[in-house]
This record gives C-alpha cells, sequence and structure tokens, in this order.
C-alpha cells in the first residue's frame, strides 16, 4: 500500500492508502477529497488537474499541460497511478464543491432582477401571471350508517359543491392515500385543485392544519450546466436556486457525441441516468434541503433544453437528429407526468417541455424567445444566446427565424484552459494597462474572493484589452513582451491574469494562444450566424433596433469589448441588453402563467428555422470572421 | 441431514435431503414436489395433507383431520417436521398442479356456451358489442431536408387525414418507440387507435408488416379463485382462459382477515402483491403464453371483485370497509393505468374496474347484473352469486336492490374437509340408492377421472340425497347405519363417498357432520337473506319471475336438491337458471363493449344496497334456517 497525503490551502491535510497502480482521481473519491472533473475521469477535460510536490505518480503529459507545467509537477488525477508514497496539492475542497453544485435559498440580487426584468416585460407583453393552481378547503361531512358514501365521492362532490364543475379526476396516488388523509384530518383537508379544459383535476389533498406548499420547478437543461429554480406556484417568489454540471459531460462535450452514445447499446438509458440521476435529481434533493420543502410539494414542472437535451432527458432515441435529414421525434409534445420520467418530484407532477423548432434549436430558445418578449413588440430584435454553442433568433411581432452555430463550449468555459462557467471564482471582467499590461479584474463571488478560473465574459475582456494594447496581433498571436507574457518550449505564448499565488488555486489563471484561437473561432461562429441570417433575409446590421444577449456568459459581459473582438456586430451600445440566463427564466415564465405557456407552444409553431451549415455563403463568412476584429475591418470601422 | 422420499400413484418416487427440523412442506418445494397449500402453510386450510408410510414426523393433531387419520399417519406437510429418514405419501403432482393454475387456449364448451348464452342476452338488452379501439394502416412520407417535420406530428398529422380528428394524444411509451418503428418499417405502419370524447389515443404503433393482436384481459378477482379470460377485442373472441387461487388466501379465508392484515405495517403492499405479483401476473404470463402472444399486446383490463379485493388489488387502504359505518375509498373510479398499478400487461393500457355499491357488495355483483340483464326485462328476477359468501340482487327494469349474507366459503369447498372448486376431479352430482346407500357420481374432468373431492354442486347433492333417504336427520346428523357411514371416536358421524382406493388421492373423500353443519349454515344464510330481502321490499317468494344462480359454485348444480335441502325457496324449477361465472362474464362484457362499461356504472349508481346485519328480523330468519329443510316446514310443503 500506498500512502497519498492530499494538501489544500485552507484546511488540513486528509491522508489516504492507495494500492499499485490505483488512479488518483480514485483514491480522492475514496478519501471524500473533491477534485473537479466534470468529464468523471475520462481525460477529456483536464480540469482534475493536481501539483506533485513530494514523490512521484505514475502519468504521462497531456494535451491539457503545457510542458513547463508537466515539469513543475501538475498532472491530471484522473491520468496518474499511484506507485509510491506520494503529496499532492490539490484546489481548495470548499470551493471546488461550490463549483459542482451551488445552491441557494434565495438568488443573487443580480438573479432577482434578472427574473423581475423577464416579469415586467411578460406582463407588459399582455400575459396573465397566473395558473390554474387553487387551494380549497373543506370540510366534509364525516360518514355515518346512513351517509355510506365512499371517500372519492365524498371529496367529488365537495369540491363540485365548491366549484361547480361535476368532473373531478383524482389520481390513482391521491386514491391511495386519501382514507387515512381524511381520517387522520377529522374530514378538514386541504386541497390542491387545477382546472384543466371542462374538469378539475385532484392534485393533493392533505389535513387542513397542516401547510400546504405548491411549489413549481423549472429547470434549464444545459449541454454543459443544469440550473434550476424551485418556486412558490401561489405567488411566483424563489424557494430556491441550484446549478450543477450535466452529468453526461462525461460522455463528450457536445450533442453530437452525446447522442452518438445514447444510441449504443444501452446508451439511452445511460444518458437518461447521468443527467436525471446523477445531476437533476440530487439538484432537487438539494434544493428541497435549502428550501425546506418535500419533493413532494412540486407539483409541477418546466424543462427548457435544446432540442438533443430534451430527448436523452426523456430517453427518447435521439439518432436521427444528427444524422441527415436531422428529424427529431418532437418539436412539442404533451406534458409527460414525472412518475414516468424518473423525476424526484411528486409523481403525479406533469412536465412541461418547452417546444422545439428545429433539430438545433430547441426549448432553450422558444423559453429564452419567451422571456425576452421579441415577439410582443414592433422592433426588430436579435436575440442571441450563448451557452455551449450560440443559438441566435431575428425578427419581431411579425415574423421570428433562427438559427445555430457551432460555436461550442467556449463561452461556459469550455476548450479554454483556465475556462469556467460564470460562479464563484471566475474573473468576469478585466482591463489591462497599456504600458505595464498589468490587469485589474473582478472576481465573482463575495469580497476578497480569489480567482481560480475565467468565465466568457472574463475571457472577451482579456482578448479584447490585449488586441487594444497591443499584445496580440488579429490572429490572436502574441507580438509584446512583458513580466506576465511568456512562451512555452513550442514558442506557444500566454498572458498570465492572475499568478497561482495570487489565485485561489494551484496554478497560474493565464489565456494562452490555443484558448484565444479556440475563442476566436467561437466568437466567428456566431458573428458570421448573425450575418448569414440577416442576410437571408436582406437585413443589415443597421437595421437591428435591440440586440439581445443571454445566457450564461455572465452578466459582467462588456459589449464595447465584444464588438471590438468582432464578437458582435457595431451597432450603438444603447441598442445591447444582457437578459441571464433566459431559458431557466422563459422555463419559470411558462410554468408559473398558464397564458406563457400556451405562448411558448405557439412560438414555437411559428418561428423559423434556418440550417446554417446548408445556406450558401456561410463557410465563407465563418472563415472571414475568425479574425480580431474581422479580415473586413470597415465591419468594425 | 435426513432423507425424505415422496412416493406419487402415478409418478417415480422422488429423493430430497431435509435438516433436522426442516418443515415437510419446505422439503418439498425445495424438491419441486407440488403438495397444494392454498394457505402458504400457515395450518390454516388443513389442504396440504400427506400420508407418512416409513419413519416418522414431528408433527401434532389438528382440527383438521380426525384421530383415526392421525393414527393412520395423515399429516399437515406444513405442520411436519423431518426428524429422521421419512416417507411421505402425496397426492399425485398432476392434478395437485392443475388445481393450482388451470389454463386452456379455448374453454370449454360449457363455458363457451355461458359466454355466448351471456353475449346473446346482452345483445337483447339492446347493447351494442362494439368498442373504441380502431387499427389503421399508414404509409407516411418519409422525411427530407425539405420536410423535416419531427416524427409525431408526422403521425398525429397522418391519423388526422384518416380520421379527420385533430386531437391525437401520443403516450410517452410510444414516444419512445416511434423513432425506431417508424425507421425500422419504412414508415409503414400499423396503429391502433382508440377514440375517447373529442380525441384520439395512440395505443401502439407497429410496422405494417407485422401482426398486431389487440387483447383484453377481463379477470374476476375471488377472495377465494382469480378466473381470467383473454380475448381478442376486434371480433371478442376467447384467446385463453386461467383460474388460480388467489395468493392472499394464506392471509385469512376471508376479506375481514385480510383486511386486518392488511391493515398492518407493509400490509397493503404484502396483500397487494399476493393478489397482482404472485396470483394474477403469472395467470396472465400463463395465458399469454398458451394464447401465444407478448403480454404488451392486452391492450386494456376489466376487473370485477368484491368491494375488499378491487381495494387490495390496487394497495388501497381498506380498514374502513370492515369498521364501522364502513365505509370504501371507492365505488366507481377513473380508468386506472396497468403501469401504475403494476399489472404486467401494456403498461399504457387502461384497467376498467367494474363498480362497488357497498362495502360488501362489489364489482363482481355490479359485473354479474350487467350479464344477467335482469336490469333490463321487467320480469322480477332474484339473482344469487355464491362464490365466498353470497349476494343476492332482486329486482328488475324498474329497480334493483342488493345484500350480502355472511355465508363462508363452503360452496367453493371452503370449511368442507374434502371440499375443493368445481374443476378436474371434483364430485359436482351425485345419487343415493335408498336402501343400500351406494352413491353414483359424476367426476368434472375427462372420463375416467378419479374423485379427488366435492364441490359445492356435489355437496348440495349429497346433503338432499342423505337427507331424502333418511340417512341424516333435519339437523344434519346420521341416524343411519351402513358401510359407508361410519363414526369416529367422538362419535362423529360421515359418509364415505369414494374410498381411498377408488379415489384420485390419498385418502377417502368423505362428508363428516361438521362439514354438513356448516354448509347448512351456509345455505341458511342464502336463504334467510332472499327472505330477508324480500320482505323488506314486502314481496313473498311467489312473486319471484326468474331465479338467477351464478358462482363456482359447479354447472352441476341441481336446482330440487338445492329446493330440498332449503337453500332456494320452493319455486318452479323452470324459474331457475345456472349462468356460470357471471362476475367474469360481465367483466368480459364491459371490456368488450363500451356500451356495457357505460352500462356496468349506471348500474353501480342505481342499485341500493341493504346491509343485512342491521336489518331487523334477519338474524331470526338465519337460525331458522339452519335446519334441513328449515324450522318452518311449510315453506318447503
Amino acid at each position: 500500500m500506498n500512502k497519498v497525503t492530499f494538501k489544500f490551502d485552507n484546511a488540513p491535510d486528509v491522508e489516504a492508502f492507495a494500492n499499485d497502480g490505483e488512479k488518483l482521481l480514485d483514491v480522492a473519491k475514496k478519501a471524500n477529497v473533491v477534485i473537479d472533473a466534470p468529464c468523471s475521469g475520462n481525460g477529456s477535460c483536464g480540469k482534475c488537474i493536481v501539483k506533485v510536490v513530494k514523490g512521484t505518480v505514475e502519468s504521462s503529459q497531456t494535451r491539457h499541460m503545457t510542458e513547463t507545467e508537466y515539469r513543475n509537477g501538475f498532472r491530471l488525477a484522473c491520468n496518474s497511478k499511484v506507485t509510491e508514497d506520494v503529496t499532492v496539492k490539490v484546489p481548495d475542497i470548499a470551493s471546488a464543491f461550490k463549483k459542482k453544485m451551488k445552491i441557494s435559498d434565495l438568488s443573487s440580487p443580480e438573479e432577482i432582477k434578472i427574473f423581475k426584468n423577464t416579469q415586467e416585460r411578460i406582463a407588459a407583453a399582455g400575459i396573465k401571471y397566473e395558473n390554474d393552481f387553487r387551494i380549497i378547503e373543506l370540510e366534509l361531512a364525516e360518514p355515518t350508517i346512513d351517509d355510506t358514501m365512499p371517500d372519492n365521492e365524498r371529496l367529488s362532490r365537495a369540491i363540485q359543491a365548491e366549484s361547480g364543475c361535476d368532473k373531478i379526476k383524482i389520481s390513482y396516488n391521491i386514491m391511495r392515500k386519501l382514507p387515512q388523509v381524511l381520517r387522520e384530518s377529522n374530514w378538514h383537508v386541504k386541497v390542491l385543485i387545477s382546472d384543466v379544459y371542462d374538469h378539475i383535476i385532484v392534485n393533493d389533498v392533505i389535513p387542513s392544519d397542516q401547510w400546504l406548499h405548491v411549489a413549481g420547478l423549472a429547470v434549464d437543461i444545459g449541454t454543459t450546466t443544469v440550473s434550476a429554480v424551485i418556486f412558490d406556484m401561489m405567488d411566483g417568489s424563489f424557494l430556491a436556486r441550484g446549478a450543477m454540471g450535466n452529468g453526461q459531460i462525461r460522455y463528450g462535450a457536445d450533442v453530437i457525441n452525446r447522442i452518438i452514445e445514447a444510441t449504443k447499446e444501452g446508451g439511452s438509458k445511460r444518458l437518461k441516468d447521468a443527467v436525471l440521476k446523477e445531476t437533476i435529481n440530487p439538484l432537487i434533493r438539494e434544493m428541497c434541503a435549502s428550501a425546506g420543502i418535500s419533493r413532494d410539494f412540486i407539483y409541477r414542472m418546466c424543462v427548457a433544453g435544446n432540442t438533443t437535451m430534451n430527448h436523452l432527458f426523456a430517453g427518447i432515441y435521439a439518432e436521427p437528429i444528427r444524422m441527415e435529414p436531422y428529424i427529431p421525434e418532437f418539436f412539442q409534445t404533451e406534458r409527460l407526468r414525472a412518475g414516468d420520467v424518473g423525476v424526484a418530484i411528486n409523481p403525479d407532477a406533469e412536465i412541461i417541455m418547452c417546444p422545439n423548432i428545429g433539430s438545433y434549436v430547441g426549448g432553450d430558445i422558444t423559453a429564452g424567445v419567451l422571456a425576452n418578449t421579441m415577439w410582443a413588440n414592433p422592433e426588430m430584435t436579435l436575440f442571441v444566446d450563448l451557452g455551449t454553442n450560440g443559438e441566435i433568433v431575428f425578427g419581431n411581432s411579425d415574423f421570428l427565424m433562427s438559427c445555430a452555430c457551432s460555436a461550442g463550449p467556449a463561452f461556459e468555459g469550455g476548450d479554454i484552459s483556465c475556462g469556467m462557467r460564470a460562479m464563484d471564482g471566475a474573473i468576469e471582467s478585466i482591463t489591462i494597462d497599456e504600458e505595464t499590461l498589468e490587469p485589474t479584474y473582478n472576481v465573482i463571488g463575495d469580497p476578497g474572493e480569489k480567482p481560480v478560473g475565467i468565465c466568457g465574459s472574463g475571457i472577451i475582456d482579456i482578448i479584447s484589452e490585449l488586441f487594444r494594447v497591443g499584445a496580440i496581433n488579429p490572429k490572436g498571436k502574441f507580438i509584446r513582451e512583458g513580466k506576465r507574457i511568456r512562451h512555452d518550449e513550442d514558442g506557444m505564448g500566454s498572458y498570465v491574469i492572475a499568478f497561482q499565488e495570487e489565485s485561489g488555486t494551484i496554478k497560474d489563471v493565464e489565456l494562452n494562444e490555443v484558448d484565444i484561437d479556440n475563442f476566436i473561432r467561437a466568437k466567428g461562429a456566431i458573428f458570421s450566424g448573425i450575418r448569414t441570417l440577416l442576410a437571408s433575409l436582406d437585413f443589415d446590421v443597421d437595421m437591428i433596433d435591440k440586440l439581445v444577449v443571454a445566457g450564461g456568459i455572465g452578466s459582467g459581459i462588456n459589449m464595447a469589448n465584444a464588438i471590438n473582438i468582432g464578437m458582435f456586430p457595431k451597432i450603438p451600445l444603447e441598442k445591447y441588453e444582457y437578459i441571464g440566463n433566459s431559458s431557466l427564466s422563459g422555463a419559470y415564465t411558462a410554468l408559473f402563467s398558464t397564458e406563457a405557456e400556451e405562448k411558448v407552444y405557439e412560438l414555437g409553431r411559428s418561428m423559423t428555422y434556418i440550417e446554417l451549415s446548408t445556406t450558401p455563403g456561410y463557410m465563407d463568412e465563418f472563415v472571414a470572421a475568425c479574425f480580431l476584429p474581422h479580415t473586413d475591418a470597415s465591419l468594425f470601422a
């Protein structure tokens, strides 16, 4: 047996024993040492980096680290076998865990503002903020030998007397609890009902002296991150908010690889389990604990995800989505039932799926469009959702047209060596001194939070600033020298934003030329997508009245910088607006408001989808956009 | 280890090893020796009798055998511990197994006649023999890059074009199989649809070159026996017929003990499992194998059982049924879903429950009334269902009134030492020579089938004949001597119908005074029930136009003998009719015909229920009826 010592900055050492050849990541797991590994240890994400400070491990260098880093003892925990006693430094447990799952009972003021803004927009668009749930309190006549009506009829008649409706539906689960609830409560109960078409559904029956929470669960199933909010279906107030990496990431960072995996033997169940049992259900459990409610109090759910995520969540065969002619099983579907799908909420809860409109523009975008209300206004609005890939919608109250760009995961920190989502520890904005090249940055989190990585908005700033101060050329290669600019053995340049000792992690937080290149291709995909979509309608960027940005890129996004690097078109800054995670706020809206739910279905039916990859000229546009800011500099003059 | 040798009449010996103290019944189970034990070995039914022919077992005498029997080596297998090498004789495996589960691909001519008669009655009553299932064949347009409609919409539109209905519901299970079925079939499919109110439900989609069976499953859940039939929902023809002892019997022979058990910790699940997982599901499996169809082809089910059986089948808390004021959870319920309840058929299949009308008159009786069509005719009909207990309905097209009698399980052979259901090996009818007291009897089964027990109709005949020839007095005590009449040490008399060597079992087939006493109380309960029900309406037996008998008592029932022993009123024999298992034929009818389903719900709402136990005079009537034929002989003069 070999002894492994894990060292932290802010916590005592942890010691563990390892067999010869045992993987360091597995040893950490056994010892309850949390090492962030979004790909679950298959070597694809490069995030499980540790630093060997004593002894050695058997490990090869990977594309995720430079030769210098390797020489300095950095290793991927998933790629390292223990062969002798060894001491490794790992990022602080707490912050690593926070990255894994972030739960809050109330959102940050900023998030609350985003939801509030959505509510105001929706209200302004004429959508009523109300749903069909109602709580009624009933005092039933206790049965006697002369009044032997069965329990279900006794309840139905009382509801009928209260509501005037004579079609009352009591589910099998309610039937099973009814006799005991009625007798325990001395026939005095609270009943949660909802009106659906011509009948009333009984969603729950509880003793009248108990508190009945009526909660709704809105979930944005992102390819990279799953975000959710639990709220009160009666008044719309938040009960809990959470986010967690999508467990499917171990099967690939993009939807195509996930579909391929899902099509293999047993794959459909594996992918469904990864997002449901390993991600959504644990998240629900944590959020319910934080909100102090039972999961059975969640009576309805709304899901917004891209087309592939929607299919894999429901365990539906997705292979035809990736094969020409790219056909999903569904755009819109009937409400599903939580118990059937396996979501750990009230088993009778119905699941609303925000509709897909194409193979690569899904429910996250219809939800986003619902939330941004471009469908209600005459202004020409361009809506850009920056998640894994990016989707674009253009139009107004007369028409809506959409497309998807193959931008990859860079906006969410994927494919970027020090990239991360916009959460605690992420550098979200930065300026660089023209003379000294010294950075000044903001880190998300409590005051004094140390940087552990860079989120999308931070990357935009760094590239824009490096370009502005002349440190990099239009191709993203370093052309200035300085204390913070360095080159490795192969000549690859990088810029250090925070040296290890200034950071909250075990290595320097930096951006290298490969990162910059990845990001330039991502922003090029967005810009060329915008150009192609507008061109297909004979529109010019000047005709955009409003440009709305959404997604996990971070609220710190500096639109001027995004324009400077050629990601967004050069239009007046006041036309820009960042609206946060509109997929989630749209799902919340569709769930809370019955009219909004109808609206999102209508949007699904009325929006048009164009396939960029088969649109003439797109490829040329893309190649031209892979420069800073663009090969055609006049576009940004 | 001790060696146990099992000996049979018609099969080679089976040898097994047993630990000291191991129960003989458990040893038999391990050795795959089938010993009939309806109570699963708790000592309550007395049916697992074996004869020790070499060695001894540790066992005590029980109320289920006489001292002579005990002395002759008879033991209950459930009550015997192996302590040395022993050889035991057990009833023939095959017939024991037949008793346990009887499956046939087609019913006996007699059963077919019973179903045919039901069909004719129902048709004469003006009920249409049709349901809402329809098979349509669709050739869908294959998607192209210019026609990228998703699968579910493509299917819905095609159904809409065919049916004119634009509300198409596709279940979650169909969604999950749709993409593959459409592509494997080259877009040429058979679709099973049903019209429900204003929409169409898609029940299944399969490639058009595959055979689509549309089967229905009707189940009579008796307290003692579960009977079922699988049939073609398109033409009504039988695919399989089966029956099996209700696995709940180990928790008590009557509904009260079952409710008590179900109310204990975890009891609800135990009782549900016993009837569903251990009885109905295995029966379905066997019947599907016999019919050569997959269980997924069973698209709808109808259940008829008494109120308690209906509750326990669905796992619904039943305690209030047995406690004053005797309140069930439901009389009528929405259709349940097979997947929710756990029935091993197509998970989307809906379950129709024939409605209960009181705590002790349930869906088996509404189904029976549906089948006997007394509701459609002006003749005053008395309907008597002889199962475990007995239920009585009186009325015509103007009114229907019902009650339940506490008759116990004697009509199905329960509480009778050699009693059994009307199946192969049962003595179903008998005459006794006035001089010699020698019996002449018929045994159910193939020609030459040897008697193993006596079913209800046989018991009626024996008692009637013994009374007619003066062998027993009005109290059921033996008053003649003879070769076949004997008395045990305590003076208890019995009449041997078949000595062991003439029988198909290991001991004499006989009826003793305790059996006769049990049966007299059972018949007394029925007769007094009839009298009390009629009296409550100021009716006399003369006003009965028709007396319809149903139940597992056996088609061999001799009505004249039933009158002779004072079980039924003395009215002209041509007014009597036996209609078999009307609970099952009613369930079949309600399942096959949508109009009949509506009718059975209407019957549930319109029938009246009176509680005999609280009806003045009933107890006096009962006591008076516990004689042969009655204390008031003028009633049978």
